[in-house]
């Protein structure tokens, strides 16, 4: 059945995230032994959804650590001969496959340039996990779709429990326990998306937005969409939609805004008028009245993102199949991505 | 007339580069009076395309200055109340107005977080000259057309000043004395760009490309064409678009591909190799044989990315006035944006 290993491992995700939860005094604990506190920056290490995690990882740490956060930009290694001194530094690579040549190669590079590094892989035994000075493994199980989801979220989880574990004060993502049961319920609501997809299956584009913690989110949502539709789905923050892209949202045209109750809630109100004030068609992720796609009440906003990425998963496997497409396989892509 | 401040503006980009050019060695004994060496890290601070020049920044002081460059994310300091230690960094802010309340209040933060901040602004008697240890005026004059052009070349030909200055070794971006005029070669040559507009009449969406010191003008040139036309453009850096966002890429969907001589050529020539294989249009911008838009020969890759960037505003002006469009005022935009 077409999208059948997308829907069977969306549907895992709950389980996958309970593991992970219980495994976090574990991961605090080596984490903790390897990494200096405080390090003097920190850099993350990523491409494709894990690039998102990375973003929402960004958000996480920045807040923790106190520390200033970039994103690695792997070319200035792998083509340019870049060459940074990062003692005291930690550096957090990214990869489900842990194989990745381009990933192994710059978190190898800034280990040998002073970083302490720590590894998120959903495999123990992949070369990434060999370079790390502490790993997280996502454990999620093999994934054989090609568009990411139960490892997306897992490296989110991942990435909120590195904050805690660094966190220099007492920041906190929220309620563990509560997480695995608020996200099956989301799985298992899967009608919202499908009325969504209903509405999505003219569109030649669409725009998500989020900010925040909820800006990863949105950049995954397009890239999922994009993955299995081929639809020209972009995503942005609030703020930098502002900043001219949201030129291109004319009359009808589909938003899909990720929302949850916190800081960025005031903003993401302000920009859904405005988007409506453009006649735009805008489908709200968020609890509270008014929302298309339903999130449970009483989430803190780092853990929101976790069943807000679930709305989205569902909303790009819904599309796909509705237009007669495999989600599960999307043409001309592949699991692992080799670049230069 | 439509666009006549648009194209006036482009137009004066060659006389406000070479001034920039002329007044280097004073902007970098200013800087280097300012700024410790080595910073322990930079954090650049921008939205818009001042971002995307910012982006260009990165690869430049990066690979210059030796230390991890990151893109500071506002909304972590003015909705999140994030609070990072940075002494001994280096903060670049950037915004032609100088007076973007977001762009000017994080760089504040970072500045009393212990960072040495550099202002790059058009106006050098704006908030944000004021609170700049170090200020790099643009000296562009006023720029009157919506998008921003001479603003953004005079931005990322800043940074290449900025990095020369801070050069942990001999990093140069290239021959200053040459780049003037061959911007105004590229100015002077409007036809490339009308008959790629004239191929991009119908089209509902087009992905544009580049990678390393090119990434930044793909970008910028997705949103020019956003910002004039409504577009769907979408920018990305060759891996990226090869982990996922390929897929939007179906028979006859247009390219705007951004090559140069240097270490990113081989891996663009790939890309675009793979794109033509897909069935894709691929105009590409670059020097040599089979270029649509072609570039002057024996530009130093990091210089290449102005006459390049002059090239993307070309098509999104020439593609605007084809369809009956005003690109100095596009519809429901602002010069200066305000964000929370």
């Amino acid at each position: 059945m077409p999208g059948e290993h997308m829907a069977a491992e969306m549907a895992q995700q709950p389980g996958v995230l309970r593991a992970l939860a219980g495994r976090r005094s574990r991961v605090a604990t080596e984490v903790r032994a390897a990494v200096p506190a405080p390090p003097a920056g920190v850099i993350l290490v990523a491409r494709g959804s894990s690039d998102h995690a990375a973003v929402y990882g960004r958000y996480a740490l920045e807040l923790a650590v106190r520390r200033p956060v970039c994103l690695a930009a792997p070319s200035l290694f792998t083509l340019y001969g870049g060459d940074v001194a990062c003692e005291g530094w930690l550096a957090v690579a990214v990869s489900q496959s842990g194989a990745t040549p381009e990933i192994v190669g710059v978190f190898e590079r800034l280990r040998a340039a002073g970083a302490t590094g720590v590894a998120v892989t959903n495999d123990a035994d992949s070369p990434l996990a060999d370079a790390g000075d502490a790993v997280v493994d996502l454990d999620a199980g093999e994934e054989l779709a090609v568009p990411a989801t139960k490892t997306f979220t897992a490296s989110v989880a991942a990435f909120a429990i590195l904050a805690e574990a660094l966190a220099d004060g007492d920041w906190r993502a929220g309620d563990w326990q509560a997480l695995p049961d608020q996200v099956a319920a989301v799985v298992d609501d899967p009608g919202p998306a499908r009325r969504v997809a209903a509405d999505l299956a003219d569109a030649a584009g669409l725009v998500t937005v989020g900010r925040g913690f909820l800006y990863g989110v949105a950049l995954e949502a397009a890239l999922k969409l994009k993955e299995t539709t081929s639809i020209l789905a972009h995503g942005y923050s609030s703020a930098d939609l502002r900043h001219g892209p949201i030129a291109v949202v004319e009359r009808e045209f589909p938003v899909l805004a990720f929302t949850s109750s916190g800081r960025a809630a005031a903003d993401m109100a302000e920009l859904v008028g405005q988007l409506a004030g453009r006649g735009a068609r805008v489908h709200r992720v968020g609890d509270g009245a008014g929302a298309t796609l339903g999130l449970p009440a009483g989430l803190s906003e780092p853990l929101a993102a976790l069943p807000a990425t679930v709305r989205a998963q569902q909303v790009a496997h819904a599309l796909a199949v509705r237009l007669g497409l495999d989600p599960d396989a999307p043409e001309g892509l592949t699991k692992v991505t080799y670049t230069r």
